[in-house]
């Protein structure tokens, strides 16, 4: 099939009649699929049940160092289990705090504290007249949830292959003190699964912020979650990058095992500067005892070590490359040399973006929904939800079964060739 | 032996020489106990070891409603563990949202969000000039450094067998619209294991604060700590009661099981009318996807039910009962009637309370902290750590074995009359 910007008004309305026909065979079906959260399907989650196995009523529950675990205190974590989340951060166990089940918390407590009580002695951001965040795009929602709950003015800068545009947020930072930090997914990143390039992190880490009290946001979720053992993204650890250029303090890394283990049973993780660390403490011993150490206990003796999570992974890998795999052959066979819709083929991560001819975005969504697959709201990748193009679109791959996720690869493509159609038609009406 | 303060000079100074000789065989024994914090000992939390059966790898994961709990969601908890802790804090089970590990944690974030966003639309603490909370004294040092932390006015409250000074409280919420809450611990109270009496539960549920956004903090910390099978303190349920004078959202009110199953791995809950609970989950969304369902699933199925909880309790007061017996005899029989000091005799909860002649507190905790036993600083149970009579000390009896604790007690009592003595002899010096 020809590409659709160059048929003719006939052949577009002779298509489309053709296309909603198609679509009626899928409303009839009366689908009921969810492909709009990166949520590890059932398969995924058994794979960690030996977990609950892993402590029980006769075992030990001391920490190496003699503490109880099922006891108060212990504000930052257990050692092995520091050193077990530091290995797969890739950081010194020192520099680790591990938290709850929610790095998301993590995140908004981190903008929260900076709101009411400032970064290492700064300004509390509630006292400013203007708080700032960049917020590369598409990015992801729950990011700039957190920004716009605090009333942060988010600023849009746009994703490359190989992280934002680092022209712009070097510019920015430098010029305006207002802008006091920036969402980063640098590994596999939602929803693209681009990872920032070796370039990328290095200027990231030779930021020259205006804001004393910028930091950068570096939400590792996906540092360890590869697709394929051969292939694989490679990301450069920032917080030695930072060190190592004289910015020690730039950056809070956030991590967790909500996609190794179970979602909202994992264990939540920051790694930073050992100033930074000692700021959070100060308000930590606040807000908390400490967190879940049986639950830190538990996922040590599950591991063992990293060399087990490493393990684990791969059979993540194994559930979930087959779904990526089969959206882009799908994507590829429907949609393949249309001209109407672009997307990324990621080797690790949770999602796929798509981008469709500008304005078609939101159309689509509704249409795949009312077919009967929910996805992520179009606009969601963007601040305030808006898409100024109205074109991205995340989809989410892994929770479905295989055969319902061929249905609505399906039917999306034809949701995206419909709209598409549509819009073309309809410019050729307007012209 | 008579009241220490109808000896004569000598007398004192011959009492004072034979007990120093005591002290310094104290010392010799090289003693190091911690007797500084409520926490439950090794025995008590032994008798949860069977919940880490009641998950396995073979077992169904799913709640009664179906969902998986080992995945992401469920924003207030799975319907099971609202009706345990519902039960467990005479609540509906509508009316409760379960956290995460630790109610300190929530009462937190509860300030926290006052403080950034508002309560049900009215201004965010932070915008405003000036604000204050009460403080029932003496109290509980970690509610007191969470309002100290953000700033927040603490004004103390004397607190009765009955609870708070009510004419106080109902004066000052009624002419101050800077005060936004006050911190309770409505049964067995920490330290001094007093329960709010009907009548102190009514006027609180009376209240007619000036601010609209004055909450009550209803820590309800032991709800269900009894000592005794037989002679337990009944405290009227709180909600219930704001809801039918027409005060429906005045209280917060915190729970945990930390003190039932393990400090640091319970579950932590808030119940509050149904206008709180949608003004907080407007916040909590933005916070996090959810808590910990694997371990609300995990009290499930250990208790069953809450009758299961109940006989728990039990196991835990024959354990813990010997200790605060112990303490109250050896204060009994070194103490008794020298009129150098008055403690309460709680029916439940964590502690003991003990009030020495004003002026003592801090050196009778050094003195008892040079003899090898930490207890919690003198002033702790203050707002800023200031008990302007420097009388009271907080004695924490669960944690060392009973052993360990009849030494604590004798130490304690020894450094009670010594510091006791010295200060009567200076004051005949000052004279």
């Amino acid at each position: 099939m020809k590409p659709y910007a160059e048929m003719s008004r006939e052949e577009l309305e002779v298509l489309l009649r053709q296309l909603r026909e198609e679509y009626r065979h899928f409303q009839e079906m009366e689908l009921q699929l969810d492909m709009s959260r990166g949520k590890p399907c059932r398969e995924q989650l058994d794979l960690s049940m030996g977990m609950m196995d892993a402590l029980y009523s006769e075992a030990d529950l001391s920490a190496e160092d003699g503490t109880d675990v099922r006891n108060y205190g212990v504000l930052t974590g257990i050692p092995e289990a520091k050193r077990l989340i530091g290995a797969m951060m890739e950081n010194d166990p020192d520099n680790i705090i591990i938290y709850g089940n929610s790095s998301l918390n993590v995140m908004y407590d981190t903008v929260a504290r900076a709101f009411t009580h400032g970064i290492m002695g700064s300004t509390p951001w509630c006292r400013l007249k203007k708080v700032k965040f960049l917020c590369p795009v598409p990015g992801y929602d729950r990011h700039f949830a957190i920004t716009e709950y605090f009333g942060i003015q988010m600023i849009s800068v746009p994703m490359t292959e190989h992280g934002p545009d680092m022209d712009m947020v070097e510019g920015l930072v430098a010029e305006d003190e207002a802008i006091k930090g920036i969402w980063c997914v640098p590994k596999y990143s939602n929803p693209q699964g681009y990872s920032y390039s070796d370039e990328t992190v290095h200027r990231f880490a030779r930021l020259k912020p205006a804001a004393k009290d910028f930091r950068i946001f570096w939400d590792n979720a996906y540092g360890i979650h590869h697709l394929y053992d051969d292939d694989q993204d490679y990301l450069i650890e920032i917080l030695r990058e930072c060190r190592s250029c004289g910015n020690p303090d730039l950056v809070y890394k956030f991590s967790s095992t909500s996609k190794i283990t179970f979602p909202g049973s994992g264990l939540a993780a920051m790694a930073t500067s050992l100033n930074n660390l000692q700021d959070i403490k100060n308000q930590l011993k606040v807000q908390t005892i400490g967190h879940d150490k049986v639950n830190q206990l538990r996922h040590v003796r599950f591991f063992k070590n990293f060399e087990g999570m490493r393990k684990h992974m791969r059979k993540h890998a194994n559930i979930i490359r087959p779904k990526f795999e089969v959206i882009e052959s799908i994507l590829e066979e429907e949609l393949g040399g249309l001209g109407i819709g672009e997307w990324t083929k990621p080797k690790g991560g949770y999602f796929i973006s798509f981008d469709t001819l500008p304005g078609c975005a939101k159309a689509v969504v509704d249409k795949v929904k009312k077919g009967g697959v929910v996805m992520t709201g179009a606009g969601a990748t963007h601040p305030y939800g808006l898409d100024p193009e109205d074109k991205n679109i995340r989809i989410a791959p892994t929770y479905p079964p295989l055969e319902d996720l061929k249905t609505a690869a399906k039917l999306f493509s034809l949701c995206v060739k419909i709209v598409s159609a549509e819009k073309l038609l309809k410019e050729e009406n307007d012209d």
